[in-house]
């Protein structure tokens, strides 16, 4: 057996009973075969002539044998390739081109190409230890007699120019390719030098019917991949707001730096190719928990150290700060932050993605269908002991691809998540998560499916605490939680309602029969019939703009016959409140809203009464305006100016503007605007492509954030 | 909002919008509330008096109530609690009791108890910050009136001594719990001191129908759970070789060891109820890769700096070291070390679990149901380019318990694996991945049943390699795979074949329709039909002692009419091979058996002809012997005898020697054993326990390893 002696030391997964030669090198790695291959940034040298056999004199004449004098890889933005693939917006100096359908280079030869006798393979190779069997060395040959997994044709030849036609396979792997062309002549086979100006990015394409995240719709696709522009819905379901925000997966630099974060997990290129790994891999990655992922959370009203997450205008700056800096977290993220940047990573290595709200979201932290809330025995909100949380909103990511490891009808739109809530088999992620198999309950199939079924279909649980620790219902809300959940439609066409996607109408049959459904997977519900208290409480709905004072109305019904005496607590402080503006200006930093929730006994029968409301506070707007000649790369201007309608001085004022294709981010500083005082402040820029965009604006100050502005651009060619 | 100001911070999860009042305390912690408690170690402070009310006068005067003098666990081996919970034979001083079936405690108190007046609950808490609504804090009751989720009644009541009986919840927390009784007075609450020796444990219980791991067969219950001998299956399936091993799961310090494998993983106490999570987290631990878990792999037949993988005669050494060492990884181990050390864990904790041996196991490493090995031009492996591997044979284990997160019919046996093979989602870790869906092709539900499908079902598909690094199918064996699935019978009822648990018989309608249905589930195979060559080769079966030289036969049979002539190789040396002793002598050291392969190419045809077999080369034995009376606590000798049958020296020898119940692991060294020596090693001992077990022993040295003996021993009482 004295071959083993050979430095090929792949002995042992054949016969593993026999020891590997070399020790050290195995001795780590468990059953694994060699190191796997984990990055796109490494590379290795690949010989320029590698010989068929022992050669005593030499190199020999390869005079006679075909030659390669040039390689056009046909990427500008205006070529065929970019605009047939639609990746002609990427900002960028490479070719970019889709799975599952054919582009074209044109290769110049020292004479013309004889079929009959010349025989040379484009091969593309991608990571370090590239092989055919990992699907990391794709050759690819010009004859239809022989093919490999990516088929070429040759489409015209012309003297010494042959046009070639190659299209890679629906599964390949997405990310960054070298290309080298290898002619084989009987001695050998001589390879071009590497030439970086031929690297070629191959990513997903839901433009073909092969790829497993094909949409068939294109306004679909117009809106999930190629709208760069975003709006994120918050506030209350019965009163929503929303802000702008740039995804800017086109801009110059942001492809790298998706296959960074790619890199900087460590995930083996051969699950480069498949969607569902990859979205579940970018839940994890995108927040900075456990592994030094993209964004760090921050809920607590201090961002001194970062940017506070209602100042961000998109996701550009942080992709590229993250990226350029190998890989620090970049602070601060809430739910939309990180929903956001994620939406520009799935655009940009061509996943159809979209962002959602749910509003009344529950976060379920024992992985029941129940949110815990526990009240003392006067009926007072025992926040010490309530633990489950319910978020006014909360955002998560959709993306659209085929579920071949699940039964059918699983396919279609998955939901992941980023913002780290509960960890998922070890680590802080979520997803995806089939929407229909949560629809009809079916969450025994992977990614935590029972997780976002909670969120969308807990119920809300009153408990009162005795003093020995034990807890009993006395309250339970059927439907509070999930009340709807939103997304921008296609093509500026305003909100989406998309809730009857993740749930039946409440009260129907299919919602009692999906519920049961649910619980046979393991998810509990409450089961204790509560007899309702005969008198209702309800906090009435009001607009409030910020500064104003309030009074929160509460409207009490009496079912019973007799009077009734109520001790009720609104957000733990008794009776009716007076809400004034000194009280919530420093309460309600990050998202503009009040949730105000009243709770209470009833003195006489001794049952409880509740009651929940969200209030959204509308802020005053950023006026935002542009002047110039609306030309590609001629110089424009834009004006953001903002009144302070306050009777008191913001200080430390940040303002943002942005706009994807046109102006990238500009920040200003005011150390302070005084009361009635108004800014003005100018920007010149000058357009990159024509079309028409946007320009998005942010003011953001420890007292008063969520402000924006926007303005639509026309920029001619 | 003044309220907010207090300590208590959780007014943040219930309304987000609001930030929470203590920045530091939660801007790092995402969305979740409060540290997660993951540590079964750390505890808590409980107040020994918890007021109602404030008392200016300092504390009341509570002579008028109930007071504790002493409490009895009742924990004594022959005493009813740990007889009838399956826990006697545990070598421990606390009580150790199941899920879901009563034990008994004995309380006195200062005078007889009042129950119309009285007011007292047995308190269990696990874990830091104890809560009701976690599971970690729960309050037990002594009247029907008022339960908790852990039934408790009062059984007998004699003058000042009261007998309870606790019944904890089927699906309770599993670990070690404090325990306090607090008795209820008009001012407040009065708490027995903390005891540790009231501390107790509870476990897994396979004989209650109320827990998720119930096994409803008592003698798979006898072995699977109570059963410390083991037999761990190796060599050829058509010349099968058996060790023994000792679980030890009941020794000293291992139930320990085990949870503080629970506590070195940081697991959730809330996740600490669901066996499913915790054989899970286990496969992962059980192996030093990414985790810091217990054992370090080694295939590299050095093993200089730790113990040889053949080397352990059982687990307890395994564990002690790892927990003693508060978690420093051990050296080393190979499957069926993993597989032995993960079933003293599983026992110990009170889920059924067996060891099992798969014979011809695929280790298939990018997710296809293929085995690829790649040929040069010539017929010859080429194992530059072979990265699947297939293990002459894989040790894992199955786990009994149900799968509520699954549809019906996938609960019973779970494969779980602890050998690092591939990642699953990020860490080296298998299951728990249903055999019965593996049966079925169902390999869409969690975790991890493709690769367990693979390890079982894959194809032998052979390639050629062309110049251009393109792979062409040649021959496809599809029987090799997955031959024999072997596990120890119940009750020393010698061998038990469980292969068709894991698949229907070959070539069966049924396995087709598997396949098929796993194919739906992305399991790909190779399609191309190709060409059978008309010559076969076979490797004939022998019987071979070590050190014995033997001719390795290869039958031809031409099923042509003309002459063909073969190209052949066998393990890469070219045409018939004499295997000298000194040839294999240093090769075969970890398992004792060859694997050989033989390949070729038919000159006249081109075809290739490829066969395999394992040939199991059979070592000497140990003698192993008992004197003295067989009775508890009194000295017995143990002597283990060897003769050198080599004409060469056996240097630093390593014999170790152990027994459950009765002897704790002895180790002794020979620096040298001349050709034809004779070493006879002497030990005393004093049995621990009365019963039937096992004295099991090993000799080890790098030029002979897998050297085993073992000897019956009856202890009377």
């Amino acid at each position: 057996m004295t071959d083993q002696e050979s430095p090929e030391n792949t002995a042992t997964p054949i016969t593993p009973a026999v020891p590997p030669v070399r020790p050290k090198q195995t001795s780590h790695r468990g059953r694994s075969v060699g190191p796997t291959a984990n990055s796109n940034r490494e590379s290795e040298e690949i010989p320029e002539f590698e010989p068929f056999m022992l050669m005593p004199r030499g190199p020999p004449p390869l005079t006679e044998y075909l030659d390669v004098w040039d390689v056009n890889m046909l990427k500008q933005a205006h070529e065929e390739n970019k605009q047939r693939h639609h990746t002609n917006l990427y900002s960028s100096d490479y070719l970019i081109v889709r799975r599952a359908q054919e582009f074209l280079i044109k290769i110049t030869f020292n004479r013309p190409f004889k079929p009959e006798q010349d025989k040379f393979a484009v091969e593309f190779s991608i990571g370090a230890g590239a092989q055919y069997s990992k699907g990391t060395y794709i050759p690819v040959f010009p004859t239809a007699e022989r093919q490999s997994v990516w088929r070429g044709q040759i489409l015209e030849s012309s003297e010494n120019v042959l046009t070639m036609g190659i299209t890679p396979a629906p599964d390949c792997i997405v990310g960054k390719y070298r290309m080298h062309i290898a002619v084989v002549t009987p001695y050998g086979i001589r390879r071009t030098r590497r030439d970086p100006k031929l690297d070629t990015y191959i990513i997903f394409n839901p433009w073909s019917p092969g790829d497993s995240v094909y949409l068939d719709d294109e306004e679909e696709r117009e809106e999930c991949v190629l709208n760069e522009l975003g709006i994120i819905y918050h506030g209350a379901y019965d009163d929503v707001a929303e802000r702008p925000w740039n995804y800017g997966q086109f801009e110059f630099g942001i492809l790298d730096a998706c296959l960074f974060i790619l890199d900087k997990a460590e995930m083996p290129m051969t699950n480069r190719g498949d969607p569902i790994k990859i979205s579940r891999m970018a839940s994890a990655m995108l927040n900075s928990r456990d592994d030094d992922g993209v964004l760090v959370g921050n809920w607590s009203g201090d961002y001194l150290y970062g940017v506070a997450p209602t100042s961000w205008t998109g996701s550009v700056e942080i992709l590229l700060d993250y990226a350029g800096s190998g890989g620090q977290s970049v602070g601060y993220a809430q739910c939309w932050v990180y929903a956001a940047v994620f939406n520009t990573f799935l655009r940009c290595l061509g996943i159809p993605g979209r962002v959602v709200t749910n509003f009344f979201s529950a976060h379920d932290n024992n992985g029941n269908l129940k949110m815990d809330i526990v009240l003392d025995e006067n009926g007072r909100v025992n926040r010490n002991h309530t633990k489950d949380s319910i978020w006014n909103y909360h955002c998560w990511n959709e993306c659209y691809m085929a579920r071949p490891d699940l039964p059918e009808g699983f396919g279609g739109w998955q939901v992941v998540d980023a913002t780290p809530q509960e960890t998922s088999d070890g680590m802080y992620r979520c997803g995806p998560a089939s929407v229909a198999a949560i629809k009809h309950g079916q969450v025994c199939y992977p990614f935590d499916a029972p997780f976002v079924f909670a969120e969308v279909n807990s119920d809300l649980v009153y408990y009162t605490r005795s003093k020995d620790g034990t807890l009993d219902p006395v309250k339970v809300n059927t439907s509070y939680v999930g009340r709807m959940v939103l997304t921008k439609a296609v093509l500026d066409k305003g909100r989406r309602d998309i809730t009857h996607q993740y749930k039946f109408p409440e009260g129907t049959a299919e919602e009692r029969t999906v519920l049961e459904k649910a619980e046979e997977f393991g998810c509990q519900r409450e089961k204790a019939s509560v007899s309702q208290a005969d008198v209702d409480v309800e906090i009435l709905a009001q607009e409030v703009q910020r500064g104003d004072n309030f009074d929160l109305e509460l409207q009490f019904t009496n079912h019973s016959s007799q009077q009734r005496v109520v001790d009720i607590y609104v957000n733990v402080k008794k009776e009716k409140v007076v809400v004034h503006n000194k009280d919530y200006q420093n309460k309600l930093v990050e998202q503009g809203n009040l949730n105000f929730i009243a709770t209470g006994k009833v003195q006489e029968t001794g049952r409880i009464v509740t009651a929940m409301r969200v209030i959204t506070v509308h802020n005053p707007k950023l006026t935002v305006q542009v002047s110039g000649s609306s030309r590609v790369a001629e110089e424009m201007y834009v004006t953001v100016e903002f009144t302070n309608p306050f009777k008191f001085s913001l200080e430390n004022v940040y303002v943002r503007v942005e706009g994807p294709g046109i102006m990238s981010i500009n920040t200003k500083q005011y150390s302070i605007i005084g009361p009635g005082n108004t800014i003005t402040w100018t920007e010149s820029f000058s357009p990159r492509r024509a079309g028409t965009t946007k320009l998005m604006a942010s003011l953001d100050c420890a007292a008063l954030r969520q402000v924006y502005g926007e303005v639509e651009v026309t920029i001619e060619p």
